[in-house]
């Protein structure tokens, strides 16, 4: 079965952060990006029915900006669709650890619990980590 | 002491996720965004000396795309210069946070702190959560 990720995000940090991932792993048409509200004449409902359908043979990973915001909720509602992943609280090292592992993992649903506990750990306060490290080498 | 908040990746990921903020929140000239390597003569040190120069008298935050990329690393250099205060691993449900409290807070340490945890809360695999939701609905 076929993998597809998309980021999907409330104006263009879906597109900006797929330009980090393409400048830091390289191109890679596994993931693509859906970025909302930035033409009038955008309608949510319409465009996320027409991505349901068109990856409904594939195992489908959306990753969208924010949990309880417009574009994570009209995704809610394909929650029990077979195949299909929803993540909410894109970030970049969660999505690299995802792209580049999602090939060759034999579980989307484990590769995602573990990337998202690897990026929640790689998200971080750099004083209190520097501090620590100082600490450490002081004894 | 005047408060900064300063987005910093690798490409348009900063002005992408910057666009959210706007859309979700207002537009708002607390928070900018900095974009590296999008221009061929990009030199980021030079760059960034110039964002530690310029806000030295400020209390600054700079929230960075990813720990242990060459943004974050450059920006590393200046940790121990006071006022200053680093994240890796910039998202929106913590970016949402941080700025909408920035100007209220009595302490931006603990204000980070706090909405870090808080995001790694929002930041989640929405299948295990419709889960979880429909076995406490069934007991």
């Amino acid at each position: 079965m076929k993998r597809k990720i998309i980021l999907a995000s409330h104006g263009n940090f879906a597109s900006g952060i797929l330009n980090s991932l393409h400048i830091i792993c390289g191109e890679n048409d596994l993931v693509e990006a859906l970025d909302c509200y930035v033409t009038t004449d955008f309608e949510l409902s319409k465009v996320v029915k027409n991505i349901m359908i068109k990856y409904k043979e594939s195992e489908l990973i959306v990753i969208t900006d924010i949990f309880g915001g417009s574009v994570n909720n009209e995704f809610l509602n394909y929650i029990k669709q077979p195949n299909f992943y929803l993540i909410a609280g894109l970030n970049l090292p969660f999505l690299i650890e995802l792209s580049t592992k999602l090939v060759i993992s034999d579980s989307v649903d484990k590769l995602i619990r573990n990337s998202l506990d690897e990026s929640k750990m790689s998200i971080q306060f750099c004083n209190e980590t520097f501090n620590k490290k100082i600490i450490e080498e002081d004894f």
